[in-house]
């Protein structure tokens, strides 16, 4: 289910008013149709189940049992060879991600097949359901590098690109700099067997990405975004 | 090959003197011969492949291109179902673990066969090389929690056991108070599925070892080792 992080000021008794950035991305990226649900948070703790409605969003329920991580964390993740994406989407979610996003890049060897994202899906709610969540992460269609990239922008959020063999700070230095309280989104690319191009690290910074380190040993494809998400969890669910 | 944290006191030229509890290691427990071969560390990012000899150890040569923490870590891991070991030997490998310990627990379901040390040492070497590592972690035969227990407490580490379900800090914020140049060995233990008994989480109490958590969720078997690994890394690998 897809969980919005709201300020105070939009919500109003059982009402929430929604900005048009977060209307467009309801109602025409997710396609959500009126009467359908999402999860609402303050980023401080408080969590609603929501309807949504011609004018906004209705509260269902206080979401109690909190077991979310007080960020939200988009996964931008080169699907690696064979069935490693279904390693990675079972990990990230009892960590706690938020949205998966599977990218096809310049060294990405597999074509997903048709059924994968139901597969991915399926895994992800049992995943939730094991880990005792509330909330089953959003798994986007896999898209391209540069589709990604566009639907980035619009998310607002604290960009990361984890690269190998770079000379600059690690992800976990990054993420202590993000004031904790102001702080609601967060998105990490990890890249496919052989990583990144030179062309996509290029494309990254220019649309805002940071690069970072996730160490000085070559994780696998699979276990970069794992160790990433790990990251997350250290540092924000204390 | 195994890996020992030497002061700087006991480097004298190309010697190495060895204190007797890593006399005693060596040769009683790893059962290394005069003139096998293991790492010595300071701990500093100096790192030399050593020779026993009668007296101690002689240097062969440097070790450079070190990827390796600056920190050993060892992973008591409660062995999870079905081939599920050989995922956290993997992925640990890759994210910088030096040793591991598969224990036996209350509520550990299998029995390993007599093959799996054999294969448990042939993922850790191909992980090792692929993540570029100068080390291959040491396994130890898989032993139950009780002699776990006891050849722990020869390892002079700063031991911690992950818990779920209990109102204890994280062992992310724990980590934070060990004082990075002194220390040089963390041990992390982490339960079965269905977790540890109160019986061994007590025992480990009495043992100096601190309950730590690995975050809200509730984290298979298989995800826990992994992510506490990541955290280590995270703080270390700066």
């Amino acid at each position: 289910m897809y969980r919005l992080f709201i300020n105070q000021n939009q919500k109003d008794d059982h009402h929430i008013s929604l900005s048009s950035e977060q209307e467009h991305y309801l109602r025409r990226v997710l396609r959500l149709k009126i009467g359908e649900r999402f999860v609402a948070m303050d980023g401080k703790g408080s969590c609603w189940l929501v309807e949504l409605t011609a004018t906004g969003g209705e509260i269902i329920e206080v979401v109690s049992n909190n077991n979310e991580l007080s960020v939200a964390v988009t996964l931008m993740v080169a699907l690696p060879k064979s069935n490693g994406f279904d390693e990675i989407v079972r990990c990230a979610t009892e960590l706690g991600v938020n949205q998966f996003m599977p990218v096809i890049s310049a060294r990405t060897i597999i074509k997903p097949k048709e059924n994968k994202l139901q597969r991915w899906g399926k895994i992800a709610i049992e995943a939730a359901e094991q880990s005792e969540r509330v909330i089953v992460p959003y798994i986007f269609e896999p898209m391209s590098f540069d589709e990604a990239i566009t639907e980035i922008n619009k998310l607002n959020a604290y960009c990361y690109l984890a690269a190998t063999r770079k000379e600059v700070s690690s992800l976990w230095e990054n993420l202590q700099h993000i004031p904790k309280l102001t702080s609601n989104h967060i998105l990490i690319a990890t890249g496919p067997e052989g990583g990144w191009t030179d062309e996509e690290v290029e494309k990254a910074i220019a649309n805002g990405f940071k690069v970072v380190s996730l160490g000085k040993r070559i994780l696998r494809a699979i276990t970069a975004p794992i160790m990433a998400m790990s990251i997350v969890v250290g540092i924000y669910d204390n």
